[in-house]
């Protein structure tokens, strides 16, 4: 299986081996299991998708309610980790906050293993992990902003869509809002090797604990370059009140050779899968809403970006809007994304442990070939 | 440059480009910015390694003891960070609790950077880090084992060696132990492309900032098949109260396949360079101690080791009895690891950035090829 590696990035290199997902079949497809996209963001909810990643089929309907079931048992949140999350300011990222929450986790409720049973309490971390993150995010963010304690745990939605929601705005969320939830939380579930579910694995292949594994995930989705692209998107299109002040505002973006957040990818070639289905969605909620020029500008910036440089939209463009027209804030787009895929995070990690090599790759070096000790009163 | 993978965990693959570390230069060499390591482990404090690989050439007097007095001046907790600190149980483990300090004061402290500098706060934030880490599990273990909370900040002892076992034992510790402390942060600061410090880099390639990345970095060095193994060494040499008794045991272990940690390493094939330093420190320390068993136990697992596998120590296995001749605790083994650690990793974060492509490799797909969506009703 000796393959060529091309360029920085291991871009194009592989890394191993995964039955979780393909990326960029054809160009342009996304399967979680065999699974088109399309299929599952228009049948499924984001519980299916999670228990078809983590344990490897569809649910049958009994599965499915014992699950949503489990998961809502599991989304209070012990009182120390309330006490740390009351302690970190207002004005830190929610990303940190949520990267925080999930080692902190980790002291409390450690991943339980054995000798004779290795990982054996790898699925239960993983599924309290599901449960739980929205809640700590949430329970920050309203606790900080609005000055409230939520009950993260009290609450008959059983969607995860309809409970980080209902957690939000301190109400139930329409059905049209609870759908387009639901849809992007499985549209940001599983993407085989990004760089942070490769973070994940190459923290899994020390044989590290779950909680490592996906903290260290929070800290690299959160970089511009990967999922921190749905809040950069969104902090570039807010100021542009029209298309044409979109249109000129790019154009000069380009010719400065600034990169625009929300465009290009480093598999897919043609198209990203995902893009349709959110910005269909979002058309629909910018009708519902009543806006007058946000999804027009975006609907601009991606005629001009291709039109420019052939660039498409990725999953995180037309997030931007559907999640502001759901009155979602800017800086909780990222968050959402760990909240959905924390799911293929979780997987990723049983998967590499299931068939382990430690992943330590080697480098070129460039350095001086040999340096001479100096003793330090003779240096420059 | 196109090269060529060779089995799984990237092992023999080029990664990337780096002028900081060598590794297994004729199969056993390891030089920092090409000065060999037994030079820098003869000559060098811990601090001048530190600056070298952060600022990229040693520092001259002056230099050096304004590095010193800098990090002196960085060392004290904030009020929440060492609140959060306190509400982690006792019997949490020391990396957990390091990895959720790190990712908590990047809340509190996170790093500066701006359109026009991107990443200008990058080395302020390194330099925080390395002042504060052996603070911070120390913090919270005196907290937790001792009931007391100390006084980070406060101490004249100038070297982080010094500094680390005055707060741990309440007293300053002799010469020896400062010299051989000393030389074994020198030891573990930097080793290429090491897993945590690859985890560091796939976190800084999304552009994502410091905390992050060594957040990450320290959840994979907590895993045994990486900087764990000091800790593991330490619980499997423990019980044995002669050099024989260690050898009927370690057979046994060879028989049943067991992986004996300490021994064996990714890129050296012959010798580990830091283990003959670390070794000889080790023996003057058990000669100073009176011990009558646990260092001839360690020279005896590693003559089986050799005679039945042609395996040998790496740099954690003469680590663990050195360590337990000071008088720290097994579960501090890891931890002190990453307070040396995190000066390497803060030098690949910041090579990193400085050229910079998004760290995204591929897999195989060993997945269904086509998964046909069922009705929930109509599945097993
Ligand atoms: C996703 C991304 C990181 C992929 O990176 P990659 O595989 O390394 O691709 P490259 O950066 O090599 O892109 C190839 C070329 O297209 C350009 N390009 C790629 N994405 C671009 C963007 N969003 N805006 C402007 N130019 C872009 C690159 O500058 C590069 O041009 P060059 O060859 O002249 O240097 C990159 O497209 C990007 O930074 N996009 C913006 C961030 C984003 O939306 N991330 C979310 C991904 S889901
Ligand atoms: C360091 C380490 C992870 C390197 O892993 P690697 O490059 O993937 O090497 P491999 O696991 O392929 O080792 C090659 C062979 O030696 C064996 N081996 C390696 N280290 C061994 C050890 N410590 N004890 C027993 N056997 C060992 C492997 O089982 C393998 O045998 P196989 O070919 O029959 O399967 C590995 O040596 C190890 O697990 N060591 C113990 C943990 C440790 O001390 N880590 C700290 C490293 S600084």
């Amino acid at each position: 299986m000796a393959k060529v590696l091309s360029g920085a990035g291991l871009r194009g290199q592989s890394a191993g081996e995964t039955a979780l997902c393909t990326v960029g079949k054809a160009a342009a497809g996304l399967t979680y299991r065999g699974y088109d996209i399309d299929v599952l963001a228009e049948h499924a909810s984001f519980e299916e998708v999670a228990y078809l990643l983590l344990y490897g089929a569809l649910p049958n309907r009994v599965q499915l309610q014992d699950y949503e079931h489990k998961l809502m048992q599991l989304r209070s949140l012990p009182e120390p980790l309330k006490a740390a999350l009351e302690l970190i300011p207002k004005d830190a990222h929610p990303m940190d906050v949520m990267r925080t929450g999930c080692s902190f986790l980790g002291n409390l409720e450690p991943e339980q293993s054995s000798e004779q049973q290795p990982f054996s309490g790898q699925l239960a971390s993983a599924d309290r992990l599901i449960a739980t993150l929205p809640a700590m995010v949430l329970y920050w963010y309203r606790f900080t902003h609005d000055g409230v304690r939520i009950d993260t745990q009290n609450s008959h939605v059983a969607s995860l869509a309809g409970h980080f929601l209902t957690m939000l705005h301190d109400e139930e969320p329409s059905a049209l809002h609870t759908q387009v939830m639901n849809v992007s939380l499985i549209l940001y579930a599983e993407h085989e090797f990004n760089a942070s579910t490769f973070t994940a694995r190459v923290c899994a292949s020390t044989l590290s604990d779950m909680h490592s594994c996906v903290t260290g995930a929070i800290g690299s989705l959160r970089g511009p370059l990967h999922g921190g692209a749905n809040e950069a998107a969104m902090e570039m299109i807010e100021p542009w009140q029209s298309a044409d002040e979109a249109e000129a505002a790019l154009l000069t973006k380009l010719a400065n050779k600034e990169k625009v957040m929300g465009f290009g990818h480093a598999i897919y070639s043609e198209r990203d899968p995902r893009n349709d289905i959110i910005k269909k969605w979002s058309k629909k909620l910018s009708e519902e809403t009543g806006d007058d020029h946000l999804y027009s500008v975006s609907e601009r910036c991606e005629a001009v970006m291709w039109r420019e440089k052939k660039l498409f939209c990725n999953a995180d463009f037309f997030h931007a809007s559907a999640y502001r027209f759901m009155g979602i804030p800017t800086k909780l787009f990222t968050p959402i994304f760990v909240c959905s895929r924390i799911t293929g995070w979780a997987a990723h990690v049983m998967e590499q442990r299931a068939n382990n090599r430690i992943i330590r790759p080697s480098a070129d070096y460039t350095g001086p070939d040999h340096a001479e000790w100096v003793a330090i009163d003779d240096r420059p």
